[in-house]
């Protein structure tokens, strides 16, 4: 099942719809097979109820499918991309953070400061957390999982090098492309993430090589932390990109869950 | 003025209620003088009109005084400090991040855990944003400050030299203390940070001798990414603390802010 997060505003889509759910017009919907839009009252995670209404998706503009409590996201979980970028291999799964003034959901722009001067895609599995979940054990840890949706962790990899969190390099503004929805049904270990720069295939991985996988995150989190529902956890990426340029395209997808696209945009 | 968050329940302030905030029955409220609590519809930041309820301080539980869409946090901003830690003075203002996960209001209990063993404190100056806010300078970035609060950045420091992140190190859960409420006439350049432990003065420090101070730090971040209402930063801290034991009581007293108590309690 698809779930939406969605506004019927005919504005443009302000960058606070991402931030603030409770002061924006967006609703959660089912997306049928057929594309149809069915709003709820509620949210998925802690219980909704159909208004009713149906709507087609043209009919409604996305916002990033969940705003999360705690948006936690893995580094260095893929080897290859370890070794290409020169970084020394984790010993173990140490989960790190972004932060939501950053998201921007399907077809919003990436926009690149006008001093940022190496600026990378990272196509991502995103785990959405569905359930409050403490001292889970590696079996248990699917439980609390609602379902799963993608992200692009943009990277400006000159201030990745130079700032010693990552805020500027990881967490400017439009950074962090997440959505285009929520799929509840996904069989990751079958999963291929494939990245696309303008139409052309660039990076393709297996999503489920991960050094450390879902389930071992999870339970270790769990033991020294709650997760809630609508939390979120990105999962790192294989790979390499090339430089972006103002004017790209690109494309995550992954296995089931569709396309994530957002174009690339030099700061005026 | 004073501004405070709190539920009625009689039942546990579940640790939810500091994340969920449309999910409890948290509400807002300003403290007068003679501490009546006055609730209001909506919050400070977006929006609020009195319900005409007056209600008494001991009539509610506090939560803590805002959940923020993004939770700032300065690392490495007293030279003492950083001196006394044998860390290294950074050249520039690199914002880092908290979890509110970890958020626990004034009164809570913070929960070392069983493999915790060097448990420390840190009293902090906590800003809290009122207005969205992008691109100001130095001279206008207190325009979009709503008002101020305390936070403990509780800190495990073993942890926090062997794990890459400060995931479990700093954002264990209710390892961020904060409260008791926001007050929003104070005058941070007359301000003394003083922590107490089991009552006796442990730490204090002029609260603006601060590596680089508020007005850089807003300016500097506001340059990549956009401030929300209800956003926190937190400032950083001078000193040291001796390592916690059960039963220690913390007090975080800035001048103007009122207090901020917690005992520490190992799991079980």
């Amino acid at each position: 099942m698809k779930w939406i997060r969605a506004h019927l505003e005919g504005g443009e889509r302000g960058q606070e719809g991402a931030v603030h759910a409770g002061s924006t017009n967006a609703f959660y919907a089912q997306l049928d097979e057929n594309d149809r839009v069915l709003p709820v009252r509620g949210d998925p995670f802690l219980g909704s109820e159909p208004t009713g209404d149906i709507l087609r998706l043209d009919d409604v503009r996305l916002d990033v499918p969940v705003v999360p409590p705690t948006f936690y996201c893995v580094g260095l979980n893929y080897t290859r991309h370890i070794a290409t970028e020169g970084l020394k291999i984790p010993d173990k799964p140490d989960v790190g953070y972004r932060a939501n003034n950053a998201l921007i959901a399907h077809g919003q722009d990436v926009i690149m400061p006008a001093d940022a001067t190496k600026v990378h895609y990272e196509g991502e599995l995103v785990v959405v957390i569905g359930k409050r979940a403490r001292n889970l054990t590696p079996e248990q840890a699917r439980s609390c999982v609602f379902g799963y949706t993608m992200g692009n962790d943009v990277s400006e990899r000159n201030w990745q090098k130079s700032d010693r969190t990552f805020w500027r390099s990881k967490n400017s503004d439009t950074f962090k492309p997440m959505g285009p929805w929520i799929e509840t049904d996904v069989d990751v270990a079958r999963m291929e993430t494939v990245v696309t720069l303008n139409g052309k295939e660039s990076t393709r991985f297996h999503t489920n090589d991960m050094l450390f996988g879902i389930d071992t995150f999870i339970s270790t989190m769990s033991r020294y932390l709650t997760l809630y529902p609508g939390d979120i956890l990105w999962m790192g990426t294989d790979g390499h990109s090339p430089d972006l340029v103002d004017g790209d395209v690109v494309e995550v997808s992954l296995t089931g869950l569709g396309v994530l696209r957002n174009r690339f945009v030099r700061e005026q």
